[in-house]
């Protein structure tokens, strides 16, 4: 049994909190720890039975019987959370991303390194059903050499323009995921990357320098291409589709949806919209990252997202940003060249 | 090539007419005939490169040139000019069912059975794509043992009240294709029928002495249950699927659709209704079964559905009536000894 | 926070010990009894934190701290044990069917009534949010007046054929949960039953007197027909589909998978096999019917499956049993009458 | 009633041939012309009621009762042959592309603006009924304004290296349709475009110095993102799919197959793989092009497709075939430039 702390008690702070007490038999949330802690939290925390709740994120780290903690405040905070709670001797579970700053990611790798301890990074999309089972098929063999990838990641809304303004752009917020989602699906590293960006949801989000719409092509080191289609709005939901195309064939996932009914009327055929959101869509999804996060550590194997899963997808991230800049294709190499990679 | 007669020039002589012109290459329809012809018809005719029309059938049925005719004639015409074409030493295509009046029937099969000639009769599903799938795969064993099969069978629109009361009710009128399914797609006959009907859709439906809804179950000769349920009105259009079920699995069709365009917006996931009535569902099934008729001329084997199979859906109708006007099940036994079959 | 003893530590005593710890926040599972507790059962007990564990289920009764206990004994334990809670004074949940004797179940009833304590039945398929999806759209006038009600049933292996024996045949056993099912989506009752049953699946299983493959007509009493189509063994695993037809439109449910993706390959378009059995299918649905049980008694509401709830399927299984038998349609007011309902 | 000469009789001119037989009413066929016609071919015309069939083309041309010509010859005679029955004369239908030489279509296109006859293009994935069903949503405003569009297209089979060769490339052989399929869909021009493109099917396409994969994204004038993915050999057969993304909904096409059967079994839920290839999956659109182009030529109104909606798609391709050259983006304006347009 895995005793854990959780740092941050924000909205992602509380899904994890839930998922661990519902779904996570050998792990146990000992304590929480968010400098804004209130009555409410307090309350929300007590009725998971988890009754050590701090403003001081250092308790946590002080306690010799939490082994792992789950960093789920701001983003500015990630990788010196990841740092100080590694260096405490702690196993770290950390929100995507790392950081938007290389340099500061290759802080936490090198002391990620240097530990011996676990280091897993929040990407949780790898751990939902759908997304899995295209990857046990490619990782099979079963559609044969790759030869082009798709997703397409869509929002039900665009997020508040002040969380825009501070996110780092789309492609370090949103397209992250896919970036990851690429290199999950195929195994395979992104060498090169050409993005179309453009602003068709929110004129406000153009005036904060970010587009809302991007189309991103990637080239593969296994030789594949893939492309992403982003969205930051869509109106009919969450929209979160893959397809792996190969020599003996293609696996596609669609939309999973509160229930499969299909209403025929004089309207034409009708089925429901797509979960609304990431909590709803990724619920298990979350589970199934923090019993395999645990399972590593009581294993001790290798975490199946490690830190440099997490800098990865920065770097195409920061790849996607020039070649909209620049109108050009930039290459991975270009970008880990700037931080001496 | 064969060259074919019609007789009848409403709304299904024009579809054959239609269809053959197209689809059939070894047939030519060499005259048409009605007793209501006017400067329409004969436009349509001409159009089609049919340039003899008659008032008079038996002009038809003199022409030496002509091998097959296609009897599209009133129901009440369907058996007398069924033994006169015979009689006639004309192939004979004839619309379902041969006549209401099983006595009629059996005139109609013994004149054929000591002709030699071709008989077939208008089940055109059995033409349709979708059904001969099922049928294929039943036939190759694909499904093993067949259990249960199921036949789905709504209309758009319920017919005027005026029909309604010439139509033998709706199990020798509608149902009569369903009965026709289930023998085609099991490969077995019928033993025993137990339908309840319903009056849901509109009360003159009731009050004319029919019912407008309709669960029908019949049990096979080869073990396997079949249900068949109908409605004279479904408003999202006309509804014909079917689904055998065995020991190795099950195969099932759905509807066919104009495109197969679904648009995702805020009311839900939204594909188009079903095709909506027989003339567009089954155009080209039209064009088969009459390509397939031709065919069996040309090449003299069985036609695909013979004057047997004209008459086993009418006994199953028979019992059908029989079993909601006295709440039990009735056997085909029953029906046939009635008629010394 | 409602405290709940467990009666009964097998298979679906544990689905519901397990599925409460995890998703029924207002409720614990406070004690759990079984005649054969065993060590393994005690650590799967102590793992999600109970830690009262008996032999005996009087220890349960007699606990004051309890105020609702689980019914999961063997069926034939089932209306005694509803009597001698309810005496106890505790709510029951009760795990279908209530008995397989009507003059039991009629007990039962008398005590439950004069108690003015909560008594559910396990229906839970009613919480599956599938067949939910149907029940709201019917309920809110979406389809218009129901005309055709059809529910598909199949499971993917026949049980053992010691449990053919002692289940009380096919309509008490598996097609009471469809009875159930038919009562809910239409939320109207059955008038009469009309059944056909064979032996397709498992020769042993006619042998012991009963059947494996059935078709049931049933007449509501809003005018609608509903049609049950079941059997022992699918080979492509658990078949649970319904569809309400009405005078608006028609609403349907398909089967749920373990994941939407689809496979393009040399030998088809492939996707995932329905979710295998009941476990899987329903795990939601078994949390969600505990849940409403112990909302009812908190908010003292009537339970959404109430004690005539699990009478009426019997009354339907019986009938349908006798219609097999003799070969006619029975009506529920014959069964009703033979027990002075 | 438009007398039609077709020049060529190879696979594409028989399938206008016959698809004008059967569902061009107002258009007959009166000769055909191919400088290898053999006694195959002139039965197959006869056959079809066709009497009058030439080596020499120009018998066509000189023909004052035919009013149109279908050009079927091969790529490199489209040009000169579509000037050639411009200044006999005729409207002119023209299989795609009209050259790979823009100076050429240049000529063409001056030759048809001067000549006041009809000109059209054989695009005929716009004729469609799934391509046609988006086109319909997105013109009438139903997914409001364009975000991003997707085309899939993928043939089953790589052709024969020896066509490859003379293919003008992937691009100009293959991806024109969907560079086509962009325009017609979204009803603007591209404005830029970034391709990427690789060799995964057949080392020899490389050889021959064309790619066989691809992928390019499009960027419009009315500020939507297209993205295009190709490839020359899919093993579930002719994958053409489609779906156009916008601020009010998403509506996307599949694939067509010969029937919807779906078997459940063993291995899993098995659906048709797609029609095999576009003589299948197109069969109609074919026939909806000429009649679409016999019916601008009787009511004197604009082709559907024509002579610069031949010339747009070729500038397209050669952006993308610089932009794989150069590896960067390349606007149309660049390529037009090159040709003074």
């Amino acid at each position: 049994m895995i005793n854990i702390g959780i740092i941050g008690a924000g909205r992602i702070g509380r899904v994890h909190g839930e998922s661990i007490s519902k779904f996570v038999p050998n792990a146990k949330v000992k304590a929480i720890a968010d400098p804004f802690l209130n009555d409410n939290t307090i309350a929300w925390a007590n009725a998971l039975g988890i009754t050590e709740t701090y403003t001081d994120y250092k308790k946590i780290l002080a306690d010799k019987d939490i082994q792992a903690v789950l960093i789920c405040a701001s983003t500015d905070m990630h990788s010196p959370l990841s740092i100080e709670a590694i260096q405490a001797g702690k196993h770290v579970f950390c929100e995507k991303p790392i950081d938007h700053d290389v340099n500061k990611i290759k802080e936490v790798l090198d002391v990620v390194n240097a530990s011996g301890l676990k280091y897993q990074v929040g990407f949780n999309r790898r751990f939902d059903h759908n997304f899995r089972a295209i990857k046990e098929a490619v990782a099979s063999g079963k559609i044969g050499k790759q030869q082009i990838i798709k997703v397409t990641s869509r929002d039900p809304e665009a997020p508040p323009i002040e969380y825009v303004k501070v996110s780092g752009g789309i492609f370090l917020d949103m397209t992250i995921h896919d970036f990851d989602m690429v290199r999950y699906l195929s195994g395979s590293e992104v060498t090169e990357v050409f993005a179309v960006g453009s602003v068709t949801v929110d004129p406000a989000i153009g005036e904060a320098g970010d587009i809302d719409t991007a189309v991103i092509t990637l080239k593969l080191a296994n030789g594949a291409t893939a492309v992403i289609d982003n969205c930051r709005k869509a109106v009919y939901g969450y929209d979160q589709r893959a397809e792996v195309f190969g020599t003996k064939g293609a696996i596609a996932i669609s939309n999973d949806s509160n229930s499969n009914a299909v209403f025929s009327g004089e309207e034409g055929v009708v089925a429901e919209k797509p979960m609304y959101f990431f909590l709803e869509r990724y619920m298990m999804a979350y589970a199934h990252e923090v019993k395999s996060f645990v399972d590593a550590i009581e294993n001790d194997t290798e975490t199946e997202v490690n830190a440099n899963d997490g800098l990865q997808p920065v770097l195409i991230g920061l790849a996607a940003k020039k070649s909209v800049q620049e109108g050009r294709p930039v290459t991975i190499k270009e970008i880990a060249d700037e931080y001496n990679l």
